[in-house]
């Protein structure tokens, strides 16, 4: 519109601000009615049922305790199974459903099977340095502790080795293993030492292993007593939690956001204990213990004891298995055998803090009572651990908090990790069937555990075998090709881009089949998200991104060369979104997850310095070498070698290719697993196909070398005495040349002409040699 | 507890899996009351109110559609406000309330705009081809096109420059800029022609720069109907999309889930108009254009017109810049003033499509009910765009769609971004005083324009001026010292954790302060949850965020040595999720947001690939260089000066300082851009003294050779002949010593004793020379 145009016009408008015009009507969206809503539930232990969660704050901040591991060993597949499962969980509830968590866990480092195994570790390094060789002393000593062992765990009448091996012979071991779980660890202890003190000439280190077990428990009961320095059972606990914080990190499970240490709680635990103790629901002993009482407190009209499992109450294997192996109460100091401690005395031998009741140390429950309350309070959003920590130890934590806060519901939702099974069997460490978790990252990658983990709810049970190995083994391959042939796409797209730079753009418009493919998206992410409400079930999720990998595989198939890049990378990127909350590391792209090679060292954390590290490392590596190189003037060849070995040994092991060209900067390559796999085979071909070439140079080398040598050899002689050897002749001239034969005729002329040519020759070497 | 205490257990333990015992009553938690519900609000332009955001689909679906860019001409900073705005909010949708969105954008690649600037390169580009030099005929063209521009836009009776230099003397300049905000932008044009024809050899290149304004107008009115190539009318936006790109690329916003052209939606075009056609909603004309009939909508029972502003209807200025400058719709075509066209005749030189209505070309307004609707139906949740565009672009599109589909409510959410101002100027295209977005990220990084948009409210106006910008300077500046702090005690931690491997762990329980500290955090999260739900607003939440600096910063220096790990990496890890989601690129490490030297080149995208790379073709090239030389025989020297430049050049050029170190490896650190510029100076300054040095052992040397050059000189005179030229002396002996002095006395004792030892020095010296 030209200016005159404009000036035609007449000038009309109202202020823009007028807000006096009203506006038509707006039809506000109808909110989802209460059936068409879907809210999160979780299967929640205080009811047996899914409920929806409702946390204390309105405002997305939502308070988690999580029982952390008792530090004293390798973590196992049973922790790998409730931490990851947790750690989905939590991610989930962070990441998906935008929750703030403040997630606290503990860290149990004092404890009796950390106090039992610190002693007996002192108690038997102190036992190997003492014996530097494999003496009779030294013999009759495990002898008597083998017995020692075999009495008090086997068979109390067993008194020699054939006696025992008789008797082993004998047993029916499956039902034994039946009437007690811990028959073939106790057995097999017994046959190692039995081992040990037969063989011959066994290695000093070797016989020590093989009677560890035997031994320490004489041991620990003879001098154990004595150990009083408090640094024994401080260093076992600081190198395990250590060991587990790395095998959490190698998983890929989040850091907890706050972590709380038995050891460093014991003034709070007391008070803690006071208060309860005050409020009537717990009673000290005169032993100097302090036990909780069950009978008052489940009595109490506004309290209930065993919330999680009611009818295990009563069941004393599980709660004196729960007071700890080193706790010997008096008969008659418990008011009731449900009742437990709160507070134990210390025997000598056990570490110890000063207390209104004497020298002693927190029971096993009260910590985590007391550490979740001084964080979170009295009352909070949820608690998880595993299955079996169910009854006696939540149930009792409840109750002291409870009893504690004279509060009704100290926890408001409990989740239960389900139990993890290995080939159908029950895995615990006293069947010493276990797999370590570092045992298990040598066998399957961390995103194999992970998927193996997500493909079963978390509150159900885990039977890690072949079959569901095979199982997510294949899911991975999909994904993996899923994720390759997406980003090959983009990546012919961006190319198509670039190379037609002056022509019009790629059309980016939907047919049908386009529209169908995001509808199947929607209805994916739809999906998900009930499948995630739905008590986080991740085995529902997995399926649905399968089958739109499925889908969308199909729809490739089908479309040929005119496929579009907008819902392929939609797609992708939902999945890759939706596998990074589940707690998979992802590419930074957000075109899939990240590559199996780095996932196994590298953590999704690792920042660009980390990245870059390994390479600046090789770089400065062979820098320094060609430095101290050109200051010892070490010959030029040796520079080319070392150029080899970075080509084809430091550069390879980090996926990277150059190819050397002739008057051209060499072409630097980036390689897949498969690919630097193959690059290796070649270069070993290569070199096994120098090395025989060399082999070969060699020999002949060597040929030549023997040649020279014995015509050095013959050089030696001089051309006058040539003939003197020969018994063909019997007399020379003055030259050496022969002028009869052996029977005394004269040599003849062609025979003469011959020898002379030969003299000749002999001369000719004979004074090069002298010269 | 042993085999034998556990056999004397009675076994009473029930089955584990009874659910048959009643477990106690659960509490459970009370759902929040509707005055504590917190809920997502949106300002909604349908009501000018904050409205609850109700999506649709009740399983977090959420369709949305943004106005795009119509693609003749650079983005500028108008359209960074809008589109980088608009991507904070849908990050926040998306990231933070967890919401799916299809968010699908067009490109307007046909409009009147686009036609006329692609018509007139096509044409200019031409006519510069045909004069290859400033020849009179050039001049006159030029003459007649100025006087043409001129009195068109300025003023329509001048004649000549003089007249019109008196005219623009005598003129208030502010006073006509009110009257049309073209003024200025006309008289530019103008004078700049003026210039061209008053300057003496001027280059070509130039003259055609400044005169191509008022040239273009011309040739147009007289070529422009005879372009029919439609290729002219697609490079042009193809080109100009690909820039806009490129643009949003570097402005980290993320790219549409699908992008719809106008130009591969004609046929939809054509169907969807026929339907509003057969439901009375419009009209074709005599002209061959159809025309949305305004009055008959406005008056049905089921229609508004105008929702978004109703107070701007018969605003003819607006209504008819809208229509499009190519448009000279004829009288009586329309049947009111406020009707639009929904299909254009074309005329020569415009491209055009076969229609039922003739040749012609869609309307502005109707491609995006045509191409919304395709994607996401008869309604949808958002629509997005600038405040400019809602009367009537906006409005017409509402009428068009709930006329095509006869539906009460097309767009659920209509949210408009504020004006940008610059230093409190409005800024438009036509007064030229635009930024544009390249322009923009030569003196700012993404980053802090993001900080800028992200401090003003979205739909507040915003006003790009220099206090604004030194605000966001510090709150930058802020961040980048929080983080570094923050990490540098992450490195202390893990650092103390390694060296006290042997000991113990370090403690981790929160003291009064750190509880204090976390509770802060919750707090911030709440807060912080308030704010989104608030409209999105970002003001708000930077300014908790900055709290929450502020009082971390006063816990580091209050607690001294003391500090705990946990709280802080809490608080850095929660501060940068937040910033992530407002779409400020992180660290991967989730540690503070990426840092600047990256931030304005590499994506948050780049792949590790791309992050190596740089590292790699150094090594490469330092490897390719050794072997050259290797081969070559180089001196050893250049190898050492080789490894200097790669530790002085190429490596600090990365950010990466190699310390060399005797008897060691050498040790690599990575430097921020600060240490780096301060090594580089250092390493300038010790260049410096090296040369002053070198200098000052040059000139020692020159002295040296002198001196030598002297004593050479000295040394060719025999001592005999040394005192024969000496006045001093009248007769010597035979050995040329002195025994006369000048007046024929004898030499003294002591003065010959003197000249002996003079002739003695000189006769080695003489000895030696000749030697």
């Amino acid at each position: 519109m030209s200016l005159r145009q404009r000036l035609l016009l007449p000038i009309i408008r109202m202020s823009s601000t007028s807000s006096k015009v009203n506006q038509p009507k707006w039809y506000k969206p109808s909110s989802p009615t209460p059936e068409e809503t879907v809210v999160l539930k979780l299967y929640n232990t205080l009811t047996r049922s899914k409920e929806e969660f409702i946390p204390i704050s309105k405002n997305k901040n939502v308070t988690w305790y999580s029982c952390g591991p008792t530090v004293y060993d390798s973590s196992h597949m049973g922790h790998a199974r409730n931490y990851v499962s947790i750690d989905i969980n939590r991610r989930i509830l962070q990441d998906y459903f935008g929750y703030n968590i403040n997630f606290v866990q503990n860290v149990t480092d004092i404890d009796d099977k950390i106090i039992i195994r610190a002693r007996q570790n002192y108690l038997f390094e102190n036992f190997m340095e003492q014996h530097s060789s494999i003496s009779q002393k030294l013999l009759d000593y495990i002898n008597s502790a083998l017995f020692n062992y075999i009495n008090s765990n086997l068979n109390d009448s067993i008194k020699t080795i054939p006696d025992f091996q008789t008797w082993v012979s004998n047993l029916n071991k499956e039902e034994e293993k039946m009437k007690n779980p811990k028959f073939p660890m106790h057995l097999t202890a017994s046959e190692n030492a039995i081992i040990a003190l037969s063989r011959e000439s066994i290695p000093i280190e070797e016989f020590f292993k093989l009677v560890k077990d035997v031994t320490v428990p004489l041991l620990d009961s003879e001098f154990g007593s004595t150990i009083n320095d408090p640094e024994v059972f401080k260093k076992l606990p600081a190198y395990w939690e250590r060991q587990f914080d790395r095998d959490m990190s190698r998983l890929n499970v989040l850091p907890p956001t706050l972590t709380t240490r038995v050891s460093e709680y014991v003034p709070e635990i007391i008070t803690f204990v006071e208060k309860i103790i005050a409020n009537g629901y717990a009673y000290p002993s005169d032993d100097g213990s302090v036990y909780f009482d069950t009978v008052k407190f489940d009595a109490s009209q506004n309290h209930d004891y065993a919330k999680c499992q009611p009818w295990n109450k009563g069941q004393l294997d599980l709660i004196n298995d729960a007071e700890g192996s080193l706790t010997n109460f008096a008969t008659g100091s418990k008011k009731s055998p449900n009742d437990f401690a709160l507070w134990k005395n210390s025997k000598p031998g056990e570490p110890e803090w000063v207390s209104p009741w004497g020298k002693g140390r927190p029971g096993w429950h009260i910590e985590c009572s007391v550490m979740a309350s001084d964080i979170h309070g009295e009352s909070f959003d949820i608690h998880s651990g595993g299955i079996d920590l169910a009854f006696p130890h939540h149930d009792n934590e409840l109750a002291q908090s409870e009893a504690h806060f004279d509060y009704h519901q100290w926890v408001n939702y409990f989740l239960h990790t389900g139990h993890l099974h290995i080939e159908g069997q029950k895995m615990s460490k006293s069947l010493k069937n276990f797999i370590t978790i570092e045992e298990a990252l040598k066998t399957y990658s961390p995103r194999q555990l992970r998927l193996c983990f997500a493909s079963v709810q978390w509150n159900n049970q885990l039977d890690f075998k072949e079959s569901l190995i095979n199982e997510i083994k294949s899911t991975e391959t999909t994904f993996n090709n899923f994720f390759m042939n997406i980003r090959a796409f983009n990546n012919d797209y961006k190319h198509m881009m670039e190379t037609s730079l002056e022509g019009g753009n790629i059309s980016k418009k939907l047919s049908t089949m386009e529209k169908d493919l995001m509808s199947y998206l929607f209805e994916t992410e739809k999906n998900v998200h009930t499948a995630f409400c739905d008590n986080l079930s991740t085995p529902q999720v997995m399926k649905h991104l399968l089958d739109l990998v499925t889908v969308t595989n199909n729809y490739i198939t089908k479309i040929g060369k005119d496929w579009k890049i907008e819902p392929l990378m939609a797609i992708i990127k939902y999945i890759t979104k939706i596998l990074g909350i589940i707690g998979f590391e992802i590419r930074s792209d957000g075109l899939g997850w990240a590559s199996t090679s780095s996932s196994s060292t590298a953590t999704s954390n690792s920042s660009t310095e980390e990245i870059i590290m390994p390479y600046v490392k090789v770089l400065s590596k062979f820098r320094d070498d060609v430095r101290s190189m050109s200051i010892n003037k070490t010959p030029y060849q040796e520079f080319l070698k070392l150029t080899d070995v970075l080509r084809d040994v430091d550069l390879l092991n980090l996926n990277i290719a150059i190819d050397d060209r002739n008057n051209q900067s060499s072409l630097v390559k980036f390689l897949t697993d498969e690919e630097k796999l193959k690059l290796i085979k070649f270069n070993e071909e290569k070199e096994i196909k120098e090395k025989l070439k060399m082999e070969k140079k060699l020999q002949q080398q060597k040929l030549n070398e023997e040649k020279e040598r014995l015509r050095a050899e013959k050089a030696k002689i001089s051309p006058k005495d040539m003939f003197k050897t020969n018994e063909n002749f019997s007399a020379w001239d003055e030259d050496g040349l022969p002028t009869k034969d052996k029977d005394g005729n004269d040599v003849t002329k062609s025979m003469l002409k011959k020898l002379k040519k030969q003299w000749e020759a002999q001369r000719k070497l004979y004074e090069e040699y002298n010269k």
